[in-house]
């Protein structure tokens, strides 16, 4: 039986994990290698040294089990990790639980920048100093990302050049000025600074921009400068890797409450957040001494995982990056305005696309009303104000708890608050003034936006 | 020497501290009660009984040094106590000090609040619902207090009706929509709900409100309701005593540390974060075990420590609650709109302000510009935002640590942060674009003000 007389486990620094756990090799059937669109053959290390520093690169391909991560980021990660685990008892007794479904959450708004995106950022600033860099370039939608590299940046002296969707630029002020202050440069896309904003511009002078159009102009400014580096915040293999330490301590946190999760829940945009909490408990399937089950939720609004199709495709939507094999609902799929701004993306991270491929990870979408309602839910009985990504995350735990009462079954639940919704209130206030709108996404517009998947390659 | 290999001092739940400091018997100097306005005698129980509960009023006036924190409201700690402890090793290598000179925090945003105010919400909301209390009223500026209050009355499932000053209600609506996320009615006030809110409505419909016609409102729903209590965030001696839970942890974690504070800094508006740090490593000092300095800090816009004076004085610009003895501005005195909204009040708690007036407490004001300075120092180093009112403690700690450096000394800095900023990127952005204007205090302002100090007693 677990121990009922703690609330949260909070790790001393001295048992923080010193390297983290790449899933690759451990990857059930043949890795499918991202492929350059052109000629169709697999991508090596030197497509990719415009845009990244070579141990990132290495990492983004590596065969090791374990990377230890270096002291100076052990140094940066030790500001707010070992981050907290709790047992979500207040919210389990707002449930009418007894006890016999259990309820935990890992707790990543605790960091500065108030998700789990420094645990990539940081190691990313690290390499990039180390081989020379002086500059990252990046995009960012609602924020999180742009926050993120921000503050890794400011951390090891390195510029940091932003290129923020001009609609958010406009209407997520906060998030710039919490940018700006610790250092960044930020500016609204499409911008003058660019060749690609400029010629979106030319045509358009009035363009409330894109992900897409962001990603192009942080690209250009990389590829074109010797000592800049365009970094990114998720789907990436690497970027999965450095997350994974959220999982690498859940697990001493678990054995700590002496309980041991049946299911591991977390929200899916591009994937990192969940790959983060559950490949270090995937680690223990896949060797064939755990039967956990693994619960990746998203949005109906952007149904990459229960609806989209698995093949190959761009990671941006203006079609420039390597092929990747995943689920994906075309790059041209524009998703509609759902808060959870971090869940909004065509497709997901290929490593665990493979693993829904494999059977092995369920997925399920919600809308963003009844996400909204398990958030403040968890905010009146735990206190913590969710982002709207991880509130996903919170309704699927619900769901997963009052079917196992239902059945009258024993059920141990950890999720992944991978952020505070402190920057998303206009959100809530949405919510609660019943002004939110539901997004059902209609076959035909999927059917569209598949249209625009590339040609595929020839079955080896 | 210091540990040098520990970033943060994270104490277990189980050493949680079990009972809360109280300062009143160990005040130098005959106490000196707060005063009935009308009769100039000391005010009873009884006099406080139809606004607060019993448990809360036998603490007011407690001459018990410790008091035990009852089970539940430790349950509800839990959530975020014991809070963090950092060495600012990265401020100080951005300010060029080698370890002689060697700052800390104490990190209070921890909380789902995000400030130290639940500490004191949390203990108030579980006394009055052990009173049988249905409901809490109470005023808020800024908003800090009227979340941290919202919180705690969804935790003991209470009624909270929050008067929020119509200026901030149309300026701060995240922190509105922040009190009603956790189920609170707010009100802009003025407003049609009381007596006070008519009258002035009907005098002038377009006032955007104050501080003390906000307290009038709640007060007067408390007063004319046995269901309904009212609470206070700061000045009572009961707040400053649960606040101690800060102090109390900040000195286990120092001994955790091997280091020794030589000086314990906070900001100060009402008192209660500052009193929360500093009393029980005061209590050192008034046992004569220790010689630490403290330091208090304040806005040059509202100098009430070192600019006010000594003297019996109403704790709100109405006129209405008992006199107190306190530094004062004259409660007419209005705070030019600094960005540090919880610094801007004409008095401070009564014990503090003895411990100034008997020399053990030294005051310091600043500028808000070269705080802000701080505050962006601050989180290039450490990565936290600050909310504007603990950035006086930072600059405070900063100073210190230049001047010990100066002179060669060796000095131990301690200090609260108390609040994070993620509210106050406006006041970050205006600093950022250099619009951020200061407030000098004219002494023919301070004269004016002054004037509106009551009769004082007779002496004894």
């Amino acid at each position: 039986m677990p121990r009922e007389d703690v609330t949260k486990v909070v790790l001393p620094e001295s048992e923080l994990p010193t390297a983290w756990y790449n899933i690759l090799p451990d990857l059930p059937g043949e890795p499918l290698p991202p492929l350059h669109p052109g000629t169709m053959q697999p991508v090596g290390p030197e497509d990719l040294a415009p845009l990244f520093p070579e141990a990132l690169i290495m990492q983004e391909v590596s065969s090791e089990r374990w990377i230890d991560i270096p002291g100076p980021v052990l140094d940066i990660y030790k500001q707010w990790r070992p981050s907290p685990l709790y047992r979500a008892r207040r919210l389990e007794q707002s449930l009418g639980l007894t006890g016999k479904q259990r309820l935990y959450y890992k707790w990543e708004g605790v960091s500065p920048a108030g998700s789990h995106k420094p645990n990539t950022a940081v190691p990313q600033a690290y390499y990039n100093k180390q081989a020379g860099i002086r500059k990252l370039t990046t995009e960012t939608g609602a924020g999180q990302w742009g926050s993120a590299l921000s503050y890794a940046c400011a951390t090891f002296d390195l510029e940091c050049l932003v290129f923020m969707v001009k609609v958010s630029y406009e209407h997520k002020p906060y998030r710039r000025v919490m940018m700006q202050t610790w250092g960044a440069n930020v500016h609204a896309s499409p911008s003058n600074e660019t060749q690609a904003g400029r010629n979106i511009l030319e045509k358009n002078p009035e363009s409330t921009g894109s992900l897409g159009i962001a990603i192009s102009e942080a690209v250009e400014i990389a590829a074109q400068n010797a000592d800049t580096s365009y970094a990114l915040g998720s789907v990436l293999n690497h970027v999965c890797t450095h997350q994974t330490i959220i999982g690498l301590e859940a697990k001493r946190q678990m054995e700590a409450f002496e309980d041991v999760p049946d299911v591991v829940i977390g929200c899916v945009g591009g994937g990192s957040n969940y790959a983060g909490i559950s490949y270090p408990f995937a680690m223990d399937v896949l060797e064939g001494n755990a039967k956990t089950r693994f619960l990746a939720v998203e949005p109906e609004a952007c149904p990459t995982l229960t609806r989209g199709i698995y093949a190959y495709d761009f990671g941006d939507t203006a079609g420039t990056t390597p092929l990747m094999p995943m689920y994906t609902l075309g790059h041209d799929f524009v998703p509609p305005p759902v808060h959870a701004g971090g869940l909004r993306y065509h497709g997901d991270a290929p490593s665990l696309c493979g693993l829904v491929k494999a059977g092995m990870y369920e997925a399920r979408a919600y809308m963003q009303t009844p996400v909204f309602e398990a958030a403040l839910q968890f905010s009146r009985a735990e206190g913590f104000l969710p982002a709207p990504e991880p509130s996903h995350a919170i309704k699927g735990a619900i769901d997963e708890a009052l079917a196992a009462r239902e059945a009258d079954e024993e059920r141990v639940i950890l999720f992944n608050m991978c952020g505070h919704g402190h920057f998303d209130m206009s959100a809530y206030d949405a919510f609660l003034s019943g002004t939110l709108v539901d997004f059902p996404l209609a076959d035909d517009a999927l059917d569209a936006s598949l249209q625009s998947l590339p040609p595929q390659p020839a079955p080896a």
